[in-house]
């Protein structure tokens, strides 16, 4: 039976809309789920006009397809829309906004019965707009799903046709990633890696893990992490089957995790935030998806923001979006 | 007139001996300096021999060509070899060799007089091969360099066709980074990629300067060296009339600094080693030429190791030294 996928469409003012009405566009990949989107009709309907796409879903109270059979429900959460066009800048009820298509799309991943939600895709939102909503708590998706999901152990991924990353630490200072680094943190970070590509990719991944320091602390001389909190964790990770090796110097793993004939590793795990995401944003460009893996319920994302620059211009790119969709069919 | 400039060939067993011979098979570099290369006749006469290439160069002894006239003089420091060939591995007597071939070459740049070297090319050294020479006070070339010319204030940066980056930390622990950070470091280092790049380029260079901390610290929410340590250094340089701009989250700044129609900068500055070394690993692969500058002498030294794994076989790429002695003559 075909999932149920809950769509959050981000903050109504960006281009979260855009893509969303772009990516669902494809009749394929919307065959290959029951979509439901948490959002508003007005920016979707605008949206389609300016690509010249024929608004295809349904609305929630009408005439939506019931769980199991493909096609996109809109829930129109009409209620939250105001007058006039929504601006494109950090707004406190845009923030409002989006904060309640997220929380509805949770809802429909934490309701019982044939309609739950297996998967989540969020649009873009705002996190300065979330603030002058008054949410303060969450620095983003990642964080306040953690949150309502029961803090369950989770972690940033990355998934892009060249490159695959998955995060031990994220939005952190970087004055405090050696002090979250310990090997059972590292070992779960690696096994939540590895279930998740083995669910995308059907077989067991072979995996490099960087060091924290330079050259990977080069026996010591550059730092102990590496040798005492890293080495074990991946000690721990093969005792349980896993393929992992490292820990690796930072500065040239990654040229072993491309795309091609040459891959020997098909997931990085990096240490903090930066060390994963320079490679990435270089390499994959637009393509990537940002990914929450470990919930019980996986999320995946658009690695873009808002792009309030060019919003409402029919000029953003529905790439992200189409893969974060078709990888979240994938996950569910 | 054309400059003196001093090479050191490395480690004996390494690739050094062969992608200096190679590197300074070309006739047209040869020509624009006077080369004095400290190592040993007899790997420089193997590798040219593997390589179909005549030797070209003259022993010192004998009929080197003088101060100002082109052409390659080596320095045989023969009373360091042994019996038998180099070994392809960390040695004690051939880190032993690859200690006195520098600190010959630096002599010579600190020799008054017009046979002054005005620039020093390094080959690959093995540090483990130092250490087991009982050398274990400098990590590196550019550590020892630094202590030779009376501790000035240096940088490590990083020249390519793609990509340039320098460094305000280097060989250090990651958790040791946030406490070097200062706005005078900084902004020094800044001013030496700015003096450097007029240098190769002729003209100001465009300068980025990344912040520390993810999304270089988004506002303090992340972290507050970039605000507080990064950005007063920025303005520092900007009131010397240096085009420097940031702090930039360091995942997208790279992308605005690549080679192409839409670079926006010429130079990157990094604030520690795998955040500069990630991307220029990445990008420039076997292009990049590691540069000291600061030094009352520039030094330039190719991008990569001793690769023992493949040393004596004739088949190490001379791209990266051809690059070092270039870049030399350019700085000299």
């Amino acid at each position: 039976m075909i999932p149920t996928i809950a769509v959050s469409m981000g903050d109504p003012g960006g281009i979260g809309p855009e893509v969303l009405v772009k990516a669902l566009g494809d009749t394929t990949l919307r065959a290959r789920a029951r979509w439901v989107v948490h959002g508003l009709q007005t920016p979707m309907t605008l949206a389609a006009r300016a690509a010249g796409i024929e608004p295809y879903w349904s609305l929630h109270a009408s005439s939506g397809p019931p769980p199991g059979i493909p096609g996109v429900v809109l829930v129109d959460h009409e209620q939250l829309a105001g007058p006039g066009p929504w601006p494109a800048h950090d707004d406190s009820r845009a923030g409002a906004a989006s904060l309640a298509f997220l929380n509805a799309a949770i809802a429909d991943a934490q309701r019982p019965g044939p309609e739950r939600a297996r998967a989540i895709v969020t649009g873009p939102i705002s996190k300065a707009a979330w603030a002058l909503a008054g949410e303060r708590r969450f620095h983003g998706h990642t964080e306040l799903l953690a949150h309502r999901f029961g803090d369950a152990p989770h972690a940033m991924m990355f998934a892009s046709p060249v490159l695959n990353v998955i995060l031990v630490t994220a939005h952190v200072p970087l004055a405090r990633v050696p002090g979250l680094l310990n090997p059972q943190h590292i070992a779960r970070t690696i096994r939540l890696g590895h279930d998740a590509m083995r669910t995308l990719a059907g077989s067991s991944p072979r995996i490099a893990v960087c060091g924290v320091n330079p050259h990977a602390g080069e026996s010591g001389l550059l730092g102990d992490e590496d040798a005492r909190l890293i080495a074990p964790a991946i000690e721990s990770a093969k005792r349980e089957g896993i393929d992992a090796s490292g820990p690796f110097p930072a500065d040239t793993i990654f040229l072993r995790a491309l795309s091609g004939s040459a891959r020997r590793f098909d997931l990085v795990v990096a240490m903090y935030h930066d060390q994963g995401l320079i490679p990435l944003k270089l390499l994959a460009r637009d393509t990537a998806v940002n990914m929450t893996v470990g919930l019980p319920v996986p999320r995946t994302s658009p690695d873009h923001g808002t792009a309030f620059d060019i919003a409402g211009r029919n000029l953003a790119d529905p790439g992200s979006m189409r893969a974060a969709c078709e990888m979240a069919v994938r996950l569910a």
